[in-house]
């Protein structure tokens, strides 16, 4: 007997309210109502709220979060490298382990409603793969709730330091889904050594990439071009991110033109966190060229920064204002990057609110997908898989 | 017999746990185990929550908003006249009286623990003091929650629009409480006439000044000029506000520095809404020379913005990110600009959580004034006057 869950009275967006029958974790009718196949079967009433699909969080660091414990006030310096070196020392000294912290932020992920995640895991040589089997810990403890996907992350850079590409290469075979990379030029010293050791290991491995981007200008222009001619070269279309691209909203109109025409033929995703104070790609210039976009919570409460909740409608809000979104067209753009967008760029399949995809979704008591964009609040049922696991911002699974 | 009310066990920022004893709105007694002067006075159990000030909104439009009608999708074009213009033919078209709404909008800001309020009611002569009437009528119905302040403000200028003037006037001596102005070249056109108009009200009528100001670059730094001079000639150090104050964050740092002094000198005060697109006042620097400088939400759900949503925690969390703010130190600072600055800049005494200050504050379960910041939500309980007014996010008077 198929395992059900019936939930009545629904809406999606633009649509008029529904029924909804879940059959085995997937969304098998939608229809004016439905009964299930036996009695006994779970009955959620929707009260006509708005039904949208599990959001994504396509770029966040469960590793590094402080999330649960007392609160951290900040104490890294203002530079990247700052950071760098103040959190090393920082988990070092107070030898904390990653996982309480980040089990504790996957529970707050999945009551703000964001079901497929995409977490960093440092790996270096003083870590050696001690990160990464603490997100593969954490990924098998919430399996039946999420979908994670692990990116073996250089933060100290690849040939600046001798012995991470062999660890990153043991990431993914341990079970990590992605070879990560940092700041070809910035961090790393070497563009084309560090671009070709990446792309190296992920075309042997057959995984993708997820390149943290944080140069500006004509510097990160540069690599970008260095990115889309390996995935062309490697035929890794549709499998290459690049995280943060801030480069992408520092260089001339004409240039971030050239190198979104550049990303939508080379099928490379670009990921924002919508930073308050440095500049960020143009998304809605990306996205009518053709470029995957989407969001990412970046720092959750860590050594990086105070701020970041997980709450991914927050980040679609964020990302508004920054823009100077204010029609519902924009705010759904906004919606989409934090939904559909990243679905696209993390590769999550049957993802949607149609009959046939995977009954991940959220119900809110708002008219529209721009009113959850402005409202926001605990005001959540998430469902993963079928079954509720999460209500009015309190994780119940 | 005094009016009481005892808490039980709560932290001042930097404070070992007390409880704190409220007699007829004033906190009277603050020590460990205080108990009433008689039986059956009221008791909140702390729970060892901060205790914080009540929050300072400085800027909002309470007239204009659509909170709690259905949801408003945005229509009006991106340029400042655009919105002027469709607010007017919407409002029209709607026939809409401004108190439902402003009502619901005034219980959120409750709930979020804002009991201190300026805000703007437009006046032209279309509308004549219909929307100051509506507020002298809310500020009346929640006299004894919140002290609410009135700006008469001009919103399509006041030469461009004959009749303006002498309708400001009026509204002063019906109630409002200060004479509004707005961008005195770019929207008045003619910044002399504009500043002398409004200048010669507040010192005719006794009162102060807050003027909207979105002009950018040179144009906006001339008029701050203008403005100081006129402050220091009538003697208004003290009761002037510049709201926006947009060519602060545009102009070149020594001008910007220089401009500080002058506003410190005269004593006028600066308000930011901490926009997501524009550049706007760098607040450290601006303190640093000694400017009084406050937040305020400005649009809330209105023709204007579908943002806003009365929190001066959010708002102070969304400059804190606008200003690259990390550090406890800097947190502060924000979390400043909601409370004393506020505080300062709208002229309210006793305020605080110290003895003798007035007795409204809002309690929450966190660390630190840095983590009321970053994690906000609706986890707050007011006391406006000695009394427990809202909690959970829901307005309870």
């Amino acid at each position: 007997m198929a395992n059900q869950l019936l939930i009545k009275n629904v809406r999606r967006q633009g649509q008029s309210a529904a029924d909804l029958l879940v059959r085995n974790g997937i969304i098998a009718e939608i229809g004016p109502a439905l009964t299930p196949d036996t009695a006994g079967v779970p009955v959620i009433e929707g009260n006509n709220d708005l039904l949208i699909p599990a959001l994504v969080e396509a770029h966040v660091h469960f590793d590094k979060t402080l999330w649960g414990l007392p609160w951290h006030g900040h104490q890294a310096g203002p530079l990247l490298t700052d950071r760098i070196a103040f959190e090393r020392e920082y988990f070092s000294a107070q030898n904390l382990a990653p996982e309480p912290q980040a089990a504790a932020v996957v529970r707050q992920a999945i009551a703000m409603g964001s079901l497929h995640i995409r977490s960093h895991a440092d790996v270096t040589p003083e870590l050696g793969l001690r990160r990464v089997e603490a997100l593969l810990a954490i990924r098998e403890q919430f399996a039946d709730q999420i979908n994670l996907q692990i990116v073996a992350f250089p933060q100290l850079g690849v040939q600046a330091v001798p012995g991470t590409s062999a660890l990153i290469d043991e990431a993914i075979a341990l079970g990590a889904d992605v070879v990560g990379g940092i700041d070809p030029s910035a961090i790393d010293r070497d563009p084309v050594a560090h671009l070709d050791a990446i792309f190296g290991i992920a075309d042997r491995r057959g995984v993708g990439i997820d390149i943290h981007h944080h140069e500006t200008g004509n510097l990160g222009a540069f690599s970008i071009e260095l990115i889309a001619e390996r995935t062309r070269a490697l035929g890794l279309q549709g499998r290459v991110m690049i995280s943060h691209a801030y480069s992408l909203g520092s260089i001339a109109p004409s240039e971030t033109a050239r190198l979104a025409d550049l990303l939508a033929k080379q099928e490379i995703a670009i990921m924002t966190a919508a930073p308050g104070n440095v500049s960020f790609p143009p998304v809605k210039l990306l996205r009518d060229a053709g470029v995957t976009v989407c969001l990412g919570s970046d720092s959750i409460r860590d050594c990086w920064s105070p701020f970041g909740n997980a709450d991914m409608l927050e980040r679609a809000m964020l990302l508004a204002m920054r823009s100077g979104f204010r029609t519902d067209a924009d705010l759904d753009l906004a919606f989409d990057l934090a939904t559909y967008g990243g679905a696209h760029a993390l590769g999550v399949n049957d993802y949607g609110v149609e009959v046939g995809c995977q009954a991940d979704f959220v119900l809110l008591p708002y008219e529209t997908q721009a009113e959850t964009i402005a409202t926001r609040g605990p005001n959540r049922r998430v469902v993963s898989a079928g079954a509720l696991i999460a209500n009015v911002g309190v994780y119940e699974a």
